[in-house]
């Protein structure tokens, strides 16, 4: 089970402050009412742009329909090939006629005690009316930013699908917050863990209820008939739990049917629009939890129901090592498409510290996504990465080949989204004599410099290093806690590569990466 | 990795005390000769008998053809449908012309430190001689095991396959001993783990040698133009490491090779014969683990290489939780039957202490290979189950109704095979103030008694339990260490059961078991 800072939480899910680069020249306004003829492929990679993050980014006084298009612009600019447009936690982004809107209830004017606010860490005050007064601005400029934001999308040719949060709960200990829908305060008796609610994932809605399911699927049918979109996704990592312990796999089959129902609202929207919309879902980063969860990917796609499926950690890191190559296998058959997930934080160890990926964790974790199989790569919280510096990663995350060229880091870490009672199996850290680490790290990297780079506890003596067998060189080290071994060329394999770590004294290891160089072009 | 107690070892894997009943009357010699008109399908339950076992219950002075025939029809008896016939471990058990036998170079007329026993510890050098005068005294008496066995199999309507040991390590630490061919013994430089040999797996041959696989091609070879037999099967299990450390993937590009090679051996076999001749292997117990070992049996269906898969664990502990499903869905599309894999001890813990496996244990394992997806049940080091008492379970485990009938136990244990590098995951012990299980538990066993069973380390208070989110009520208790509790009707489930502990203080978890008593007919 994940446990999370509510403070951490925030700052990085909802509101990473982003790398703004200078707008393009903006656009002339299109017309709100343009269908397009024909519907924009799935392509790679998929971009998703949280409920919040753009409001959080651009104040009311300089928001406007221009400011959206100049957005889309670049993403364009780092070739996006699809925008996930998410429209909700809680509540809607949007002027949904069936949800709550973020802004309900706020009172611009008023004070910070006001009953959506009071409860609110003092210090979170400031972002969030800056968040809600730019919301409501557009809102009611008469600006739908997902209806804007797709129009300027089709002119670029990025594939254009909203996506729906299926158990938002950030803010769910709280008594209220303009994160919390009156629906979800309305209905805490039907939480999936009534009796322990220790954690936000114990306060999830327990979709067994079907008052639950047909409150989403109001704000899913909403936007198959308001949108001209290619696509839509049902994000059920958001946040993962759904059913109660134990009662996931009768959950499955709930859940199962639900997705069939949206398929048909899908199939509505395609005649009504006169081209595809397409579905797909975010479901953990294994075929066992998935479906231990009763988020059974591989059943809705074998079912014809699905298009798209996304397996993904959940937030707190990025994973390395998703067995893609099962995803791939179970797919046969199947018109589905696979992409992996790619979260934005780093974080070795459960509980233990967290830094955003560097542009080579990002690089390593999108080529063992694509070398194992996987037709595209899908970025989550990667919001300041269609700028520079970091949109070069971006463009790469299209295929094997480009991606190839970056330098890359394949890191251990673990996985934050387990069924209950599942094996936990985290790798770090690691304590004793030996430990022993493998990584998937796509094409053979010969004739570039590659290292391992690890991390002790406290001050040691070096330890030794063999990769797929063969020993490294002495480790350089400039604290006495990491250290980086020359990695010889004739260890060095295609997908995969196992660190062996030995060391005469127990050590405890708390970072481990595999690290491969530019290739000289 | 797997640390084995090589005293242990032997007891269990080769020399486990057979319940031997009395025999059943002998049955006439059949023509030695004798060639079926069409072959026997497979069928389960599917029962391994290992090369020596036969030979250590039976002593050299009660030997004969006809004690073969009664063995079998014990097997008969207990209704198994599939007889894999193992014919080696690093040598042969019968008279072969390309393999040295198990009594090559053993005197049976001289000392016990004769150049083959005398590395031995000597409690074993008895029971060694009586295998090794028996299995020579059937071979002189011009009888092949295999041949009389598969004969009156006919006769029974059991499916008759040999299965040959890829890679067999008994002993591989020792100088000298029966169970070591000389062409390891001059091949000691062709293990896996040359740097480090510390345990039997590092000392397993490296495959990516060609004199490795020819070695063992002879044999099969062999066998495939000998016997009247139904399929021949690759028991990569024994002992299930190939590869050098981190070679493991280009390693299964080799292996994927030899199966195709062996595959048309068995076509060729297949001609002679005139009925078919299929093909089998045994790999480890997930999908990830078996590909990253080399052992990719999922690629060896789909190019239509094999008939039979069976993931299964090694040898230290019984599995009641394989990912059956996944390995169903990744076959889908192949003619590939899958089989999941019971070895015989029960193991909680790595390094723990071990049972065999109770008849409540056996029917639960049983249960959850069948009731997660696949066609037979296989059973490995359960010789003693072919008589009363043990014979009821093995005749239930044909199917998913005859086992629902029995009392079953589903317990928690662990992986026992993982590639290098793989997370372990073990769950026993648990410590803390809350532990969470799943285990998979077949059909829902209602109107029956349901109970959990755990055991504490040390004198405890007893925890709370919860079966899917139900408490459950007080337990009782003999000794204040293990307890059981009762399980509410109400919290049942088809396929899997969540279990979870609570308690105020830190606790030792060392078992955990969910009891299905018998079904009321």
């Amino acid at each position: 089970m994940v446990k999370q800072n509510r403070r951490e939480f925030i700052k990085t899910s909802l509101g990473q402050a982003a790398v703004v680069a200078a707008l393009s020249p903006l656009a002339h306004g299109e017309s709100r009412k343009t269908r397009s003829k024909k519907g924009i492929p799935l392509k790679g990679p998929i971009f998703n742009q949280d409920s919040t993050q753009f409001f959080y980014d651009h104040a009311a006084d300089e928001i406007n329909g221009e400011v959206v298009d100049a957005w889309v612009d670049s993403l364009a600019g780092a070739e996006v090939g699809t925008l996930m447009s998410n429209t909700c936690a809680m509540r809607a982004n949007y002027a949904s006629k069936v949800w709550e809107t973020d802004w309900h209830g706020y009172d611009p004017n008023g004070p910070d005690d006001q009953p959506v606010l009071k409860y609110l860490p003092k210090d979170d005050i400031p972002g969030t009316r800056r968040r809600l007064d730019s919301v409501k601005k557009l809102a009611d400029m008469g600006i739908n930013f997902h209806e804007r934001a797709f129009a300027r999308c089709r002119k670029n040719g990025i594939s254009c699908w909203t996506s729906v949060r299926m158990n938002d709960l950030h803010d769910c200990d709280l008594e209220d917050s303009p994160l919390l829908s009156t629906f979800y305060k309305e209905h805490r008796h039907l939480i999936r863990v009534p009796y322990r609610a220790s954690s936000w994932m114990d306060r999830a809605l327990d979709w067994s209820h079907r008052e639950v399911r047909d409150h989403y699927m109001k704000l899913l049918r909403e936007q198959l008939e308001m949108f001209d979109l290619d696509g839509i996704e049902l994000d059920w990592m958001r946040f993962g739990y759904h059913f109660g312990i134990g009662r996931e796999l009768e959950g499955g089959e709930i859940l199962t049917q639900f997705v069939g129902e949206v398929r048909k609202e899908c199939q509505k929207a395609a005649k009504r629009l006169g081209h595809p919309v397409m579905l797909g879902v975010r479901v953990p980063s294994t075929p066992e939890t998935a479906r231990n969860l009763g988020m059974d990917g591989v059943a809705w796609a074998k079912a014809g129901l699905i298009d798209l499926l996304v397996p993904t950690p959940f937030w707190a890191t990025c994973e390395f090592n998703m067995p893609m190559d099962t995803w791939r296998g179970l797919l046969n058959g199947t018109k589905t498409k696979l992409a992996g997930g790619l979260e934005i934080l780093y974080r070795p160890m459960p509980g233990g510290p967290a830094d955003g990926n560097t542009p080579e964790l990002a690089a390593g974790a999108a080529m063992a996504v694509l070398a194992g199989g996987a037709d595209f790569v899908y970025v989550f919280n990667y919001f300041s990465w269609i700028y520079e510096p970091l949109r070069p990663i971006l463009k790469a995350m299209a295929g094997i080949k480009t991606l190839d060229k970056l330098p890359r880091h394949h890191a251990i870490t673990y996985r934050d989204v387990l069924a209950p009672g599942e094996p936990d199996g985290h790798q770090l850290p690691a304590t004793g004599g030996l430990s022993t680490f493998r990584l998937q790290t796509g094409p053979k990297p010969t004739g570039r410099q590659v290292e391992v780079i690890l991390e002790l506890q406290g001050e040691a003596s070096p330890p030794g290093v063999r990769v797929n067998g063969v020993p490294c060189g002495a480790p350089k080290s400039e604290n006495g806690k990491v250290f980086v071994f020359p990695v010889p060329e004739e260890s060095l394999a295609d997908r995969c590569h196992v660190v062996e770590v030995t060391s005469a004294k127990p050590m405890t290891i708390v970072r481990v990466e595999f690290a491969i160089g530019s290739r000289a072009s």
